[in-house]
């Protein structure tokens, strides 16, 4: 078998649209809990960012009666990347079409993944240009270290229902050229779980089997933090702050982040994770592959093995 | 001016080696005090390993009269790739030739930097099998966490001497295909630092100004740890251990990592750095560029502005 | 009511035995894993201590067909002190008499709780003096930083099992002379635990109702680290060494502790706890009731609320 | 000689009172960035506390032209322990006399230390009622863990300059019954620094020897915080908030604590540390004293050992 070589196409995940039915309490979580900084609005939508994201806006919030993720975003490596992107996809026939992009972002090419999320990639985008009172102490990062609430650093991933994993890990690797980084595979045979990587990172995107899942259905979004410390004071800020936690602080097992589960307001999942810890350097990086008795150890500490 | 794109070439550092002439204390210092793993041993080397990386070996300690540096060697993406760049440094003149390899790795191509320094490109490569005793509770990593001594993840970059820093700024991104990501230029023009990375890390190799260094002096190497804690950690470890700690903990400026430098017994400098706290995902990253004037504000903290 | 003073007769918990019939397991873990040091041994006990405790030992580990507590000392705060606190305790009618001492501490007076737990009190101790090996580098400290394993630092509480908390809640104050920091009160008026103190910290020993439990019950024996980082770290090494993790890293209500709970090779309950964050300082503190209501909200975070 | 007890008649530290010239940048500083939450004024002065002191207050900041330390409170331990500290006071020729109490506490006694500074103590106090905004989710807890800027947990310690500390070393155990827990004696005999501690924490206030201070010289007051991350932290949001950091984050050889020192805006030196991690549980503890050739080799790292 020829050694090919990792597709570079795609640059990182660029933002995410969330869907709230509670659009003040969501925005004074984000802002004042999760530590977001808003950055614009437009019709019924708000963009926020972490302080060490780039670009104008990584969240998208925007006023539905759905509690729901909008889109999906992902920022390309170059314009002939994009241009290769598009000509990849609308081959695999699940193309939607060119816009002229968004807030903070220029012309972007729309498509659906088999499980009905909506993704886009793009290459023009506007860098984050500190006002006076979000400059940082040095020049090396986009925005200061505000301090407020978790302060969350950068927007991480986001994990995804899909009533067929499998098509999702045939389709990844053709649309946005991801690695497969680590799965589960049960007994049976069905793909309970795909993790996917554009870059060093462990994972951008997950997907995870839910037979149950409406077309487009959300498990969570993430944001990165540096340290673990950083998730336990989270805990208690979100403790503090009457924000439901669902789970954690805990370690998962696969990718080996600690990370930290809770509700925002509308209801959304939304996780706090230092998911910088482990990079995938490695070239050829060969999947991981999770058995169901593997699984049934659980996370790797944190929660109760047998629950 | 065209949007190029970037190179992907090389994939990560892999190895460096160290001459000690103390090669008994090195040795107990790097596996007892710094907490690598020993591999294996040849002629006079020994092969040593973080418990995140995933090569057989990322530093070869090699008894010797000298205390210095001996090569460094970065890891390409693709068999394809190793080629790409050997026609590459070909080109600019630079070339030593061709190896058979080395203890853990295949076919390998030496060549010189402006600044007297050997360094090796490969891509065939041994990947850690663990043994028993070293077999990780969670399969998604090669070895397990041993916990021994500071217990360092993983190789993450080294810094080295210049007379002419301008000189390793031009040949770098050509050689390896590096991006510039910081630098220090001070007012008389004079280059007086270079951060350069390879993928999404901050930086991978670093080289400073020293007009009276020898041919291919080496500043320090570093390995990475997870948390700002390991290396607070670290230094009470060295404290009992009596390693003379030179800086640290502190915080630098430039890359924004949190380290701690001090002596291996032969007197080599060491460092450790939570590195992978601040990821470069941005594919147009504009080099940052301070000046002597910002410079002279020292490190972030942890050192006196004045000293 | 007249303001009373506080008791002050009895300055700290100084020992623990525990029974176990796999001695040799039980050593290994709590040596190598647990990260405690072996000052002594006689007949069938192998005396243990944190590097940051100043007695000889704080653990005496006893090879036993019986998994279970052997009994629990405090050292007096002056010899004044010691015959004040005999006097009171065979006023209680439940005084069981002197001894010559044991390994490393003088004359000592021997109890028994209502719920059938030896205790001991004693004020001659042997202070540890560090042979060469375990000398700090830092002449306010007993013993060196080793960094093996979790490298607890001191002992730090332990928790036992009561048919009759309530019992335990008038006798304790009257025999050592504790504050009740914090109780839980069930709607049926069960006290179902009690949290004692004789100095500064939170608590040195926990009571907890067991309707089923033998006489002298164990709940589990609390070492402190400081920093929980270094919890989140055992967690980390617990995993790797297959010690089996009955729960957390989650953070306490009562008390507000960080903590991990696992089973020593012979089945012993051993907690790790940040347990100095909190301190009591005030001397008039008033004891917090916890109802069944507010207990029903689990613990602050770590697990779900709802289990 | 024979086995004094423990004189335990002061609890704790109580507040402190500093004057600043600049009243507006000091309140923002203390309340924004160091975050201490404000619970009233009174004249020229504002009232502010930790988020885990039990009391109304702990520090109060009044304007004045001067830069400097008020007072300083001790809380004893009974009303019983009020008198017989007077006593002893008054026996020493330092009172200065009763007063009818602040914002906050009762009837005090006033006197000066040898040094020119003025001390309270007192029993009578007003505990820190929540209002609904500040009420903790945890009810053993006075106030919520807020989060604000640097969000320091209790008031710790303080270090005073004097030109003669023998003779504080002489006086202190007399006046406030303190242990001295570590001093520094210099290889003619002068006493450079004492250490004393009127409970289990290692230090509640230090004197520095300095030959030229006024009368009444404060070297710097200090809050705790758990975490040694919380320090790291703090040093970022300082970085950000243009405080000066005149030192740290170093670890401490006396005591061990790590810290961090900065300049709050009138020029107050103000300190953040893990005071907590030791305690002196030991009722029989033997001063640790440091020599000249010792305190050579500076704190225990952080800063250059030559510096």
């Amino acid at each position: 078998m020829p050694i090919t070589e990792p597709c570079l196409d795609i640059a990182h995940l660029g933002h995410v649209e969330l869907l709230t039915n509670k659009p003040e309490e969501s925005l004074h979580f984000f802002v004042n809990v999760y530590g977001l900084t808003e950055t614009g609005r437009e019709n019924d939508s708000v963009f926020l960012r972490g302080f060490d994201d780039y670009e104008l806006h990584t969240l998208k919030l925007t006023a539905s009666e759905s509690v729901r993720i909008g889109h999906i975003a992902y920022r390309c490596t170059s314009p002939q990347a994009l241009e290769k992107r598009v000509t990849e996809i609308e081959g695999l026939g699940c193309g939607i079409g060119w816009t002229d992009g968004d807030f903070g972002h220029g012309r972007t090419y729309q498509f659906r993944d088999p499980a009905g999320h909506i993704f886009e990639i793009y290459y023009d985008t506007r860098k984050f240009e500190a006002p006076e009172s979000e400059k940082p102490a040095l020049k090396n990062i986009a925005q200061r270290f505000h301090g407020r609430g978790v302060c969350v650093r950068r927007i991480d991933h986001l994990n995804l229902w899909a009533r067929d994993v499998s098509a999702i890990r045939d389709w990844m690797p053709k649309a946005l050229g991801s690695r497969l980084t680590e799965q589960i595979v049960l007994d049976s045979g069905l793909v309970s779980g795909c993790w996917f990587s554009v870059n060093n990172k462990g994972y951008d995107v997950a997907y995870t089997h839910n037979p149950h899942t409406e077309s487009g259905g959300l498990h969570h979004i993430t944001y990165a933090v540096d340290q673990r410390e950083d998730i336990l004071r989270a805990a208690d800020i979100y403790l503090e702050n009457d924000i439901y936690i669902v789970s954690g602080p805990h370690k998962h097992a696969i990718q080996g982040t600690f990370f930290l589960y809770a509700l925002e307001p509308a209801g959304n999942l939304v996780e706090i994770a230092n998911a910088g810890a482990r990079l995938i350097l490695q070239p050829d990086w060969e999947t991981v592959t999770w058995t169901e008795e593997e699984r049934k150890k659980g996370q790797a500490w944190g929660l109760n093995r047998s629950s």
